[in-house]
């Protein structure tokens, strides 16, 4: 078992996190997520989503919470980019990267964008050379690499046909998405396999959901094909939006601890970490959706 | 990665997840879980313990549960038996298993059962014994393998000294169990690897708690070294009293899930087990500590 000594991760909690909180969470307390973030060593985080206040109010402060970030040095701050109105929104706000999405189901990229995959690879294509002509890095979010919710299983050709795509239009590196946390290992790694036809290894970040608490299980399956670039958000930030009150986004926390018991390095100080999940569940006035944070918070208060 | 195509599993929901309940599950309720989860399936259960009432109240009723159920051909009971005295109660409620226990922590020993391991495995011989003499088979549950709530990391060195007491008693098959929930893949697979000196890959067992999210990626990890007998509780019964609050037992829903999605037969009708963990859930009043149970859960409210 060769495993990597060294994990990269992104937190997607300000954005993919809160992106559904009602009430919206108001702008400073975003920024001061994402400064807990980064005084806890995260170096990547995906702030906020340039898009329709219409569709996504949550968002409509992005350029607001971008502009009050105390930026730090070596930290890579990303945002969501769904078109071109976006990116040019999004370009004032200076981000080393930006996120553009596809899924890997027919029926998902119908339902939830309203056009075929192949239609929104085309769509997305200008806002990526505009991206890569002004020097912002692009990542593509691959979702349903495992499952959907609305044709179940998805096939790894399905995967390599979408990976293919996001190549095509200048993609830098995708995410291998388990949106709706149905995937177990193998399948985990069928889709990471997929992916390998376009994109190399140092450019595949896994993302899991822990609906069915696979989440850590598919990690350490992802690793040990020598991915080590993984997404996830403090405090298992962001619900299922296909599985009413069923987790989302695999915690933060949870991860560290199992790469850190691994023996892998990750920057990270999960007490730190913590810190900011307890900062942002407070808030939320509910508790951290992460066993490593509660079962920390609970030996903390003795 | 060469992978079991089959995994034995043994539900301890019944005595390791209810043996803390205040107040004490009537018998009646027991049984009815009993019988819930041989109709989903499982083969071996643990349905309680011939300890003294004055110590478990919870499981006063020990003989009154294992006469209440309609045993069904192939499954098997275990009881927990901790000294002589309990097994002389066991044996008229005609167990297929007694399990005695030990800690790989000398701390853990003595602050559980006031008696070092050596002293503890010497308590158990004459149990075994008199076991092995009635036809009935042994089984010892060898705890803190990875890590104790006193001593912090536990050796391989410790673990495969316990493992060889076992041995030695007469111990037919052991568990190596995190009883803390604080390990990790790598940590786990050494405490196997310490384990296979004493025992071979057929007769260990895999008990890992939740209480930190790890479970399931250590199962994969001991999947990954053959092991294919594991022990869970249905709807996560049982927390972890080292960490108040915490999640325990690994829910049977979670492991089943991941083991089906990889394409390992467990024997279980997953949709009968969630049956079986929303009974007695609904009997204590919560919701099952069990992500797969929920999602499902949520998935059949619509």
């Amino acid at each position: 078992m060769t495993l990597p000594s060294r994990v990269q991760l992104i937190d997607v909690g300000p954005r993919d996190g809160l992106q559904n909180e009602k009430p919206p969470v108001p702008a400073e307390i975003k920024i001061g997520l994402v400064h807990r973030l980064q005084a806890a060593g995260l170096t990547e985080i995906e702030v906020t989503s340039f898009v329709s206040p219409k569709w996504v109010p949550q968002m409509a402060d992005n350029a607001v919470v971008m502009a009050g970030i105390e930026r730090q040095v070596g930290v890579r701050y990303s945002v969501l980019t769904p078109n071109m109105v976006g990116f040019q929104a999004a370009v004032a706000s200076r981000p080393h990267e930006i996120v553009v999405f596809g899924a890997a189901s027919q029926a998902f990229s119908q339902k939830n964008i309203n056009c075929s995959i192949e239609e929104s690879m085309e769509r997305f294509a200008p806002v990526v050379q505009a991206a890569l002509a002004a020097g912002i890095a692009v990542r593509g979010a691959m979702s349903c690499t495992v499952g959907c919710p609305y044709e179940g299983e998805v096939s790894a050709a399905s995967v390599a046909h979408l990976a293919g795509l996001m190549k095509q239009i200048g993609v830098q590196r995708v995410d291998v998405a388990d949106t709706i946390g149905t995937g177990t290992p193998l399948k985990v790694q069928k889709a990471i396999e997929a992916t390998l036809q376009h994109f190399d290894i140092d450019h595949i970040c896994g993302h899991f959901h822990d609906t069915y608490g696979q989440a850590l299980a598919n990690t350490l399956a992802a690793l040990q094909l020598g991915v080590w670039n993984f997404q996830s958000s403090v405090a298992g930030l962001g619900g299922c939006p296909y599985a009413k009150g069923a987790t989302g986004n695999v915690a933060t926390e949870d991860l560290v601890y199992m790469l850190h018991g691994m023996g892998i390095t990750t920057g990270i100080d999960l007490d730190k970490l913590v810190d900011a999940g307890a900062f942002i569940s407070d808030f939320l006035g509910r508790k951290p959706n992460s066993n490593v944070a509660q079962a920390i918070l609970n030996k903390r208060a003795g």
